[in-house]
């Protein structure tokens, strides 16, 4: 599949998986020219898009003309726009969209959306016949960086989030850098904290670099294009080593253990806290949780604290707006999250910035006590 | 996983698929023994059991009893038997149950039942956390030899059988002899058809050795548990070569592309046809097809009807009570169920007892007028 890759797109990050390798090219207008890079790579030529509302108002007509034109026979689905998407449902839903449109082994089934159609469609190509060809053009800068690279796919139940689903790998990955223009400034800002997340986990020059450039991949261009692509590059190293999660695949979650108990603490509720906000607290948190813990200089968290803060993002539990529960209650939820043995839980900490690690003995009384600390009371 | 075959069983059968290899065990009283044996494999130590309302009835207090004798905190659940219960619905029910139960990655998922229950909770299985340990305690003969061997799971929908599934293989199977002696002979005979079938695909000193001893492998004891030994290797085999059915698997459908177009002429209705009658009725057909080519003598296929007649299944469309729709509407079912390619079609013939193989370019006419002369009318 790599050796053909196109000459109009700006950057492709090959995923190398042995036999369920693939692409993530990267650059501007592939979504008008997304049916012309799908026919050079799948054998069918039937395709199925599910896209949300939202999305597709914007770009669904421009990629059914480019399928069309490939000479692909496509139909689309249109779902609700929104987390609660990602349900049994609207599971279903897609599984007959699929098998009403017949689509077989070797034809596409596109996903055209952000993480939420992302997952869903994905998963639900994972299980229709056993498997479909899966294609996604991710049109958020969190699934372009994140969640439409390494395979996860799956739905939310009634006892938490992504409960449900299977690992599947695309066979392309399309991530248009135009699109990213019509998301709002505090989603694309969302979005960066995954990607400066990069550069904390082990990339020092990348997190140097987002200080100097971060304005220039927020206006578009040759940076934005570049930082997306040493993003997927970043993921898709841990990916490729680690495919089902067994073991380094965890340092993806760097601040991610403060940030989910912040998440579940605000309810999901997207208007005081969206996911890459909560990832940016939770790594700010991180860096000083390490910092107390004599792992790093609290100098790397004031530096990490004022990039963040110099984008847009909010580093701190006092910015997000409303009461939050004690700190016993965030311990809770991170234990929930995380299972506690013997007093003792996983954390990703770090030395330094770039200088990540998993460190699966820290005790749970030592961050129940930092919390308590930076609790805003 | 192999290294500790349990001293008990009588037969153990290896499915040698890398990283996800696994034992069958077969022989008696393994429902009660279950529990030690799993207990042996597995780290975790919570067990969640699904089961159907006829099977349950019989052996789900067996078996929660080994269970907790083995260290295990067990749930169960039970669904309604039968094959409506393959659907998204009672899907949704078991991940839900699991989820209850908070079965983790390396607790167990128990199969009790036949092979909508094996199918069902194989499937759940497989997508809760994107994957947990997974157990089958296989209760009909067909799910022992056929559908508990080969890590295929799924549900029906509206557009046909098996659409939705993914490829995931068990942990352990325990086949228990015992637990058949409560089946109908008419179930028994069905699974049978299976058991004839890996002797006529290439083991031709099976099917003698099966003329001979077919009544006791009826009435149980050794000759049972080693036809449902011969049977697993040899599903085992051919998983191991094509675990995902790109190419030799194919042979497993001996006898089941005319079969599937008999049972679905017969609207699946059990009270007309089961699986195994159509599959046996299929495979004599299938002979007798071969022949028709030239390609086998017509003297194996008597020898075929001979056998399956003589353990009381049926061998030909005539012993079909009620009416069948004509020859075209058959063939217009075997066209969809392979798909035909330029006026060819992909069918599985024989050049003899055992000597079966692919030809992905027999003319749809021939098998259209093959059916014509066969028809009951």
């Amino acid at each position: 599949m790599n050796n053909n890759p196109s000459p109009s797109a700006e950057r492709v990050v090959h995923v190398p998986l042995g036999d369920r390798s693939y692409d993530i090219l990267i650059g501007s207008g592939l979504v008008a020219r997304a049916g012309a890079e799908i026919a050079t790579r799948l054998k069918g030529r039937k395709a199925a898009v599910i896209t949300d509302a939202n999305v597709g108002a914007l770009y669904l007509d421009v990629l059914m003309r480019s399928l069309a034109d490939a000479g692909f026979q496509a139909v689309s689905l249109t779902l609700p726009a929104g987390e609660k998407t990602k349900s049994f449902e609207h599971l279903m839903t897609a599984c007959d969209a699929l098998l009403d449109a017949r689509i077989e082994r070797n034809d596409a089934v596109i996903a055209l959306g952000g993480g939420v159609i992302g997952d869903l469609t994905g998963f639900a190509a994972g299980i229709v016949r056993r498997g479909l060809r899966f294609v996604q053009l991710p049109t958020s800068l969190l699934a372009q960086v994140d969640s439409s690279v390494g395979g996860k796919t799956g739905i939310n139940t009634r006892h938490g989030k992504n409960l449900v689903g299977v690992f599947y790998q695309p066979d392309l990955v399309l991530a248009d850098t135009d699109v990213l223009n019509t998301l709002s400034e505090r989603e694309f800002r969302a979005g960066y904290a995954e990607v400066a997340k990069y550069g904390l986990i082990d990339k020092p020059d990348f997190f140097s670099w987002l200080e100097t450039n971060w304005r220039d991949v927020f206006s578009g261009g040759a940076a934005r294009t570049e930082a997306i692509a040493v993003s997927c590059q970043a993921k898709s190293d841990v990916v490729a080593a680690d495919e089902r999660e067994n073991g380094q695949r965890a340092l993806l979650n760097l601040g991610h253990t403060f940030g989910h108990a912040l998440e579940a603490a605000t309810n999901y509720d997207s208007a005081r806290l969206v996911h890459g906000e909560a990832v940016s607290i939770g790594m700010v948190l991180a860096h000083q949780f390490s910092a107390r813990l004599n792992l790093a200089s609290p100098d790397d968290g004031m530096r990490v604290a004022t990039h963040l803060k110099t984008v847009g993002l909010p580093v701190s539990m006092n910015e997000i707006p409303g009461d939050l529960p004690p700190a016993e209650v965030l311990m809770d939820a991170i234990a929930q999250d995380k299972k506690v043995k013997s007093g003792k839980l996983t954390f990703i900490l770090t030395r330094g910035i770039g200088q990540s690690f998993v460190a699966d003995d820290v005790p749970a009384s030592e961050v129940l006590s930092f919390l308590r600390e930076k609790h805003p009371r």
